[in-house]
């Protein structure tokens, strides 16, 4: 009676983990996210597929997924709880953990590659780089109650921000971001589709981040790092590479 | 002609990616730093090893592992650099791209689940979790030339600090962070050999955090999800499981 909270990765099915790998290859339910999807072939035809991607950030939904896992890990059959990325990195792993133990479910978490930091990978960009970034920071740009995040503090402190989900909200992002005393001409990079046949990277500045037409999944990346340009010669793993 | 810098993860060698240990494999040549030991028993045994970790930090000794890599890569053997957690989190994998680039040796990168993230998450800490963290900062606090991180700016984020190879350094990173605003009773939690059959973890505070023994490799969290405590039924992957 174990639900497996497992991270999928940024997207290539390649870069899920040999555990994870295995847990999909046997499991008999899947509950996925949206961003979980390239890696469902990997599981057996025959599993059972939950598809609650749809409303994410939604508490109220979450309660439902909450209940949902519950249920299911009650049953004792294989239960794959598989999430884009890393669980624990804005994927409230953390609350369906503490769910599932208030229900006296057992849960495993399997941590995944994040797409903070896979995704830059992916477009030639290290999240830190000697004498360029000495940390990195990663945050939502999703708003929800739950989200307080002070831009202005974040802009002070010379990490590269990595932004997930913050496609809708990034014109609000770079002013607050500019406000707390980042240049305007500051690199940014989006990676759109990480890590899968279909990624696109657009480059860009602050000031010009919110003319840039950008469509979700995408990742940020804010910072002096994201005119690093390493795949000049370099290469990315890509789905059938 | 390629040399595949490859993330290991956090030790376990079930979190490996699927693709780095189909390389791992293959390899010829195995070069690897310390951390990147607890998987080496996936390669082959007939693979040719460079330890290269003894001198993590060493920019002469960084410029001589430049070279052997490029020499390798010419070789045409199948070369896999081998790194703990992730290559592009302060793993120098930017320097080893941007020296291949520049001596015409194509390199790919494959990345690995970061200590940062994984380390924290095998002792049931969520680096996010809604209500309590909204963002985190991966920064190292490995002291040397190249790195001058703002420690009281970060303590005026909010973000959960995750801090690498910060175990020397750890009475100076406490005693800022409070300087910063940080109130000396903030929670910090130290996983040593995180996702190993000899992981610890030791709670402690800021104000405690000098006088806490601890020994290498450490990842230390602090803030308010260091005082989470996810695990009371769950648990984590770890070799043999």
């Amino acid at each position: 009676m174990t639900v497996h909270l497992v991270g999928s990765g940024p997207g290539d099915p390649d870069l899920l983990t040999v555990r994870a790998a295995r847990l999909l290859r046997n499991a008999e339910v899947v509950v996925h996210d949206r961003l979980a999807e390239p890696v469902l072939a990997l599981a057996s035809p025959t599993a059972a597929r939950f598809d609650v991607g749809k409303h994410r950030g939604d508490s109220a939904y979450q309660a439902e997924i909450n209940t949902l896992l519950i249920e299911l890990g009650r049953t004792g059959l294989e239960v794959v709880r598989l999430k884009g990325g890393d669980p624990f990195v804005f994927g409230r792993g953390g609350e369906e953990a503490l769910a599932l133990s208030a229900a006296g479910v057992d849960w495993q978490v399997v941590p995944g590659v994040s797409s903070a930091i896979s995704a830059p990978a992916a477009a030639g960009i290290p999240v830190t780089h000697r004498g360029v970034a000495d940390a990195v920071t990663i945050v939502t740009g999703h708003r929800s109650k739950g989200h307080r995040t002070d831009w202005e503090a974040l802009a002070a402190t010379g990490a590269t921000l990595v932004v997930l989900m913050g496609a809708s909200e990034r014109a609000e992002i770079a002013r607050r971001l500019v406000a707390g005393g980042l240049a305007p001409s500051t690199p940014v990079a989006a990676v759109h589709d990480a890590t899968l046949p279909t990624q696109r990277t657009v480059h860009t500045t602050l000031d010009g981040l919110a003319d840039t037409s950008l469509a979700s999944p995408v990742t940020l990346v804010i910072g002096p790092v994201a005119a690093l340009d390493l795949t000049m010669t370099g290469t990315m793993t890509t789905v059938g590479a």
